[in-house]
């Protein structure tokens, strides 16, 4: 049914075979639209049958189709299986010419109802059906307007719109170079036309694309008798959702308007009232729709979301969907339902998009307030935050050191800011996209994040930055909206987060019926405490490397680089190793009992350190101030000695441990020692080593043969990441030396498809979707068709090789639903996501597992 | 019999079947070494038969293994089916001790010699079975000397040389922790387990990883009645080639020393003497001699490579073998051979190596001549070059343009020297690998470099380089060898290249044999008709971005990308759309009739920029000095917006091509026309045009309807590069709308291996060949197992979409024999390469369809 006549015609159809009050139509099915797209024309007898049809609707209303006397108006509304933003919606009156219109005016007794009417149909005829711009006519309107000193449109009489109707019909006929016809067949044939080449829209081809929706399915037609809302005091509009879509509260919710029609709720021109309200106007009309919403929420088993209209005190109903919802709303809403019996519990988890809990675990802008948007970037990691504009990491350290909430304002960040962002209570940058450093960071603090605000420029030397042109200085109130990426005015009111009994409820039902095991990437303890209570079975990532990233360790960091010789190794290395075992303790204490992969090293060792740039500047303004610059001479020697034309490729990961094995080595006797340690305490340490960019499988056996010399007997499992396309074609040989494999879909997408995301965003991905040559963001979602066939086949190569073998994921994509119903399809053990994504991916991994795409 | 007797081994057996004088002896067999790996021992009952065999021996003889009075002596040799560095090769002299050496002294009748034997096989024996090192016995050597007042080893007397015995055992006694055993069978035990160890030793088991040879092959043991040629005037040793080696030319070529062995020969301590004197001192010998190697071509059917010994008038040979010789005398060898009707001619074009056959086309330093190399690099472009000492290109073209011979010498090139690599002689840098830019853009030209040269130092301001620590001005004279990467003082003699009947002759053959076509890669008229001379059959990959990159085009392009607006695009394409029209026009009347696959611009915009680092400095040198640097930091700031982190995984190729369209329509526009022009000549020009760095099916899909449209039904086949693994995983889309495609292996393998071909090789790269992670250079052959796997999936996919696709390569494999092996066996239509390797690709290609490996 669904899939013949639509989301809307199938909606009517039920509802009129459950009895309930719909006006008399008929449907034209996507069959009927799947010949048009290939024929080119409408499909022959087509227009017979819907006069067969419309036939019908006359006899039911007594009413005729173009009869001047007692005129059958219908409303024409395209209808597919799914809705789709782009496909022509609605055109409204059908049926209207100057001969029908007097005959409304006769029928309803309203002249001006009728005018009016005719002027909205030729207005939205030329609009939708044959493409005329809109503001054509709402200039005509305005011009109308200033020629009889009317305020409102409601000021304009029965003749001025009579006359608005022949003006709009002269736009019509000069811009589409048609005219609207008179006959109303005619105008039926164009508009039925007209939605089947919405069908094939370049939006609603985009859209298809996007969510892999064959082209073939079509749209289908629901033609029905215009009711109208309109009609004096006893006539409204309104709509209204089963329950509360907010917060899902139980109970009927909605608005409606006396004396209106649909458009006039959307548009927005008057204000509708509560529909509890409607029970002392048009007592029956609101109890008899009481009883059919219910009855609908019934029927479907869902939250329904409702329009409807009253004429002269008669309930028609005119559509029932599902409703959106927020996601506590959703949490409730499957709770409660299920709580009722009209859905299963299996149902409620299938119910609930996964995406929507993360705003759920941080404060949020209260939705009532009124905010002052000063700009906007990209919500790249969600919460709100309102501080005091900060400009550097170290002015964002020793304020909030004074108790001072602070926002780190940047062009980007990069590791010298990491400090700055963890003292910070959120960021703010101009550059920089939804997996810049500063999103992917803020994302694994949970906290909130706006990238890539082209509106903000920064003048540091004024300490002065610029929103849009508005000048703010350092020290200004600023809030963030990491979840919408608002940049607003001063302060906002926040909400804070509650993770409800819905929460915990629904969540619970998840797990038991996932299968995929859900995993937190994590660095410190505290990360790590935090993932467990999100309910993390483990930690599937824990960078090393952002270890060394803060105050004194970065300095024994950069030291030890800058200097030459072994000597200075070893000794930073004397001085690392504890702080590295004391991190790991930590750790291993946090997920007392659980899997933690530990990776090893894996940035190039230049990221450790200055920019190049910067330190030819401090040599130069040494020089220019006739100081010595032998030293700074010396270190940017050595910085430009470790630069590298594409450091994604190169001396990273595996390569720097095989390269200069001190570090991995340290690294693996400060996890052994720190597990031996937790171990005494009476703990249960399940730590895994896990090796990066392993692109032969001679790497990871010179390496597993280092480290199991270094581990001397202790039992830890080692593995690799899969991340290179070619250690997915060589699975087999590397998975013959290893006990897993860790998927890092970042680096394998950014190596499969060749694109840096570093640099990408910016400079073409936006683009690339925008324009349509993409439909996903490759680093959001997982490429099923690129990066999927690798992964397939790098598991089905492993796993021959080593049926042992663990199978996991730790790239971003590890928190992404539909990415997570990829990996459950191909046999993860699993997948491991920032901590905050936790929630979402455990219910994600079961919507999966019950076969439920994710909504 | 080669698998069974190793190489050795099965020679000396065949040429005993053959009736001709071999030593007595046996062969253990490949089969005792693969029982002796599995158990870590000798096969029980080996020894026994090992006896029963020598018994054999002693009776044929007439001597005694042993036997005091007249001892048998054995040589034991290793012998693997192909023979392999890092094996234990020969001990000599086995059977003696104190008793059996008198026993010699008597029966030969020389004592000296006898007591010489003695110490050289302690010596080897130590050395070679028990692992001494050699340089202990050589001090040894030169202590007694210093004792006796000897000058050299002969002036030692026959107690002297026992006295050294003595001490050389002493010497093994207390390095090795083991006695020479006096038992001759335990010599032999131990010598058969030191050649089966061997076998299993690093360099060895390295080598056979390189070339693929199974681990549990084995390797054979000659055991052989020693025989002397240093038994007085009527003895000999001697080695020599049924035809000269480095020419080719037929008639016997070799050496001999009178009253000598074999290890003499090759410790060059004495000068040997050409072979053909032989035939007065020893003419039986001799005779009987030459008899023998041409009865040994004749059945092997190749020219030999044979040692013998004649002792006291009596001719023993003691190996023969294939005989290694030089890319001119392998081709003479072959086309004479098929000409005398011992091979076939499609064995002939088996029988040389593609590689050889650029050195041909280059001149090279004469082989005669005595160098001074003062330092050694990367052969990366073959050819020797004499020429004064250059800095900068500016300097290299001007004086070039007044007529002097110039060597370029940079730490490391970008597209700013190209002018100058153009004017130079030859390229010497500091920095890069085989496949830098230097070195690329060298083989390109056809000139001479060697790169990666690590102990060259530049000291720009004083106009100094220092070659291994000595300093040469500029200006002095330098000669490179860019076939062997060595670095000469002065001028060398050249010696010119002569393209011989023979290269002629047997790339006839190559050429009929073949199935795989060879095109160049070439982008400039000049390049093309040379390309067309090679045997080119057309242009697989002619890059439009090399025309950008000279002179005033340069200039254009700079000015296009650093002024900002639409308008000053447009006047630069103005500008630019005539110089490549004309460039095109020149290639396609060198190519007339032949394909030429034109590549649209494919590299990021700022590599025609300078770089940010000059621009900062020349800022702040103005800035320093007071003048406004106003227009430097607007250029800079563009600079620097277009720099990314990871220019090859960014914007470029058909994404700059999407975001700007007007520079590949303008390229689009300058083909179309090229081709009409030529056409009208009268001649033949066929195009296609190739879209670089697709991943999407959707680039390519709306790149191919933007220059359909531009090209208003010119009908030029549109293709991709497939140079990205995305590309290959959706192989099947893309060839839906790809005429062709052209594998990129230089981008795929960076992106499969996740390898930056610009820092890889200095950073890790060689570390990872030297240390044996790596076999091969996955940049020079291709990589199969990686590389290779996604080659093949992209084919697979790209033929079931469309059979009717075109498939080649134009990567830098496309110029390798084995890479070629590969090509061919996956079904490609053609390989594409630089102009000089286009014969040794034909010869490949031959070679791969005769079903030859590449020798």
């Amino acid at each position: 049914m669904l899939a013949l006549c639509g989301g809307k015609g199938a909606g009517l159809i039920r509802m009129r075979s459950l009895g309930l009050p719909v006006p008399e139509g008929f449907v034209i099915t996507t069959e009927a639209c799947a010949r048009y797209i290939e024929d080119g024309t409408l499909p022959e007898g087509l227009m017979d049958e819907v006069r067969e049809n419309l036939a019908g609707v006359e006899r039911a209303t007594g009413r005729g189709f173009g009869d001047a006397e007692n005129p059958l108006l219908v409303s024409v509304r395209s209808g597919a299986a799914v809705s789709m933003p782009g496909m022509m919606d609605t055109v409204l009156n059908l049926g209207l010419n100057d001969a029908t219109v007097r005959g409304l005016a006769q029928s309803t007794g309203d002249e001006r109802f009728a005018r009016d009417s005719h002027r909205r149909f030729v207005q939205a005829f030329g609009e939708i059906v044959l493409g005329v711009p809109g503001s054509l006519f709402e200039d005509a309107i305005e011009e109308m307007k200033g020629e009889r000193g009317a305020q409102a449109d409601t000021d304009l009489a029965a003749e001025d719109l009579d006359e608005l109707a022949r003006r709009f019909r002269a736009i019509v006929a000069r811009e589409a170079g048609a005219e609207v016809p008179d006959d109303p067949y005619e105008q039926l044939r164009l508009a039925i036309s007209a939605v089947f080449d919405s069908w094939l829209g370049e939006r609603a081809v985009a859209y298809r694309r996007e969510y892999g929706i064959p082209d073939d399915l079509g749209t289908a037609v629901t033609v029905q008798r215009m009711v109208f809302g309109n009609m004096g005091e006893t006539s409204a509009t309104g709509v209204a959702f089963t329950r509360n879509p907010a917060t899902g509260e139980q109970g009927i919710f909605g608005e409606f308007l006396l004396n209106a029609q649909g458009e006039d709720v959307v548009a927005g021109i008057r204000t509708p009232r509560p529909l509890r309200e409607m029970e002392s106007v048009l007592p029956d009309a609101y109890r008899q729709f009481l009883q059919t919403a219910e009855r609908l929420e019934r029927e479907y088993g869902d939250m329904q979301d409702m329009e409807f209209t009253v004429e002269r005190d008669r309930l028609y109903m005119l559509q029932t969907r599902r409703g959106k919802r927020t996601g506590a709303a959703a949490l409730r809403i499957a709770r409660d339902m299920a709580g009722e019996g009209l859905i299963s519990e299996a149902e409620a988890v299938l119910r609930v998009e996964p995406a929507s809990l993360d705003a759920l675990l941080h404060p949020r802008i209260d939705p009532e307030a009124d905010l002052d948007v000063l700009a906007r970037g990209l919500p790249a990691s969600p919460g709100a935050a309102t501080g005091r504009i900060v400009l550097t990491a170290q002015e964002a350290k020793s304020r909030a050191a004074d108790g001072e909430a602070v926002l780190l304002v940047r062009r980007e960040t990069n590791p010298d800011d990491v400090e700055g962002m963890i003292s910070a209570r959120g960021v703010l940058t101009a550059l920089g996209g939804m997996t810049s450093h500063a999103a992917v960071v803020a994302r694994g603090m949970g906290k909130p994040a706006v990238t890539g605000c082209g509106a903000l420029k920064i003048d540091p030397t004024r300490g002065m930055i610029y929103l849009g042109g508005e000048p703010f200085e350092a020290g200004e109130l600023l809030t963030i909206d990491g979840a919408s990426g608002e940049v607003i005015r001063g302060e906002a009111p926040l909400v804070a987060p509650e993770p409800s009994e819905d929460f915990e409820t629904v969540l619970r039902w998840a797990d038991e019926a996932r299968t995929l095991r859900v995993r937190a990437n994590a660095d410190t303890p505290e990360d790590a405490r935090r993932a467990r209570e999100l309910g993390a079975e483990g930690i599937g990532l824990c960078r090393t490397e952002h270890m060394f990233m803060e105050g004194e360790r970065l300095r024994i960091m950069r030291e030890m680089i800058l200097s030459e010789g072994e000597e200075a190794l070893e000794e930073a290395l004397v001085l690392l190793e504890p702080m590295q075992r004391e991190d790991f303790e930590g750790i291993f204490r946090a997920m007392d009992g659980l899997p933690v992969t530990v990776r090893l090293l894996d940035p190039p060792l230049h990221e450790f350190l200055p920019h190049s740039k910067d330190l030819a500047k401090k040599v130069s303004d040494l020089e220019a101030r006739g100081e010595s610059a032998e030293e700074e001479r010396r270190r940017l020697r050595i910085v430009e000695g470790l630069e590298e034309a594409n450091p994604m490729l190169g001396l990273r990961g595996v390569r720097l441990g095989l390269l200069k094995p001190e570090v991995y080595l340290m690294q693996v006797r400060a996890i052994a020692s720190a597990a031996r340690a937790v171990r005494e305490e009476g703990g249960d340490p399940r730590v895994e080593i896990m090796i990066p960019l392993v692109a032969f499988a001679s790497e990871l056996r010179t390496m597993r043969a280092r480290i199991e010399a270094e581990l001397a007997g202790e039992d830890i499992p080692l593995g690799t990441m899969i991340e290179l396309p070619r250690a997915c074609a060589v699975a087999d040989k590397i998975a013959s030396t290893a006990d897993f494999f860790s998927f890092g879909t970042n680096d394998l997408t950014q190596m499969v498809c060749g694109i840096s995301r570093d640099d990408a965003e910016e400079k073409f991905l936006a683009d690339y979707l925008s324009g349509g040559t993409l439909s996903f963001n490759p680093f959001q979602t997982l490429d099923r068709d690129g990066v999927g066939e690798f992964v397939r086949l790098a598991i089905r190569k492993g796993k021959e090789a080593n049926p042992a073998l663990k199978l996991g994921v730790c790239g971003e994509h590890g928190g992404d639903p539909k990415s997570i119903a990829f990996f459950h399809e191909v046999g993860l053990d699993y997948v491991s996501c920032s901590p905050f994504r936790v929630p979402g991916a455990r219910l994600a991994a079961a919507q999966a597992a019950l076969g439920g795409a994710p909504v």
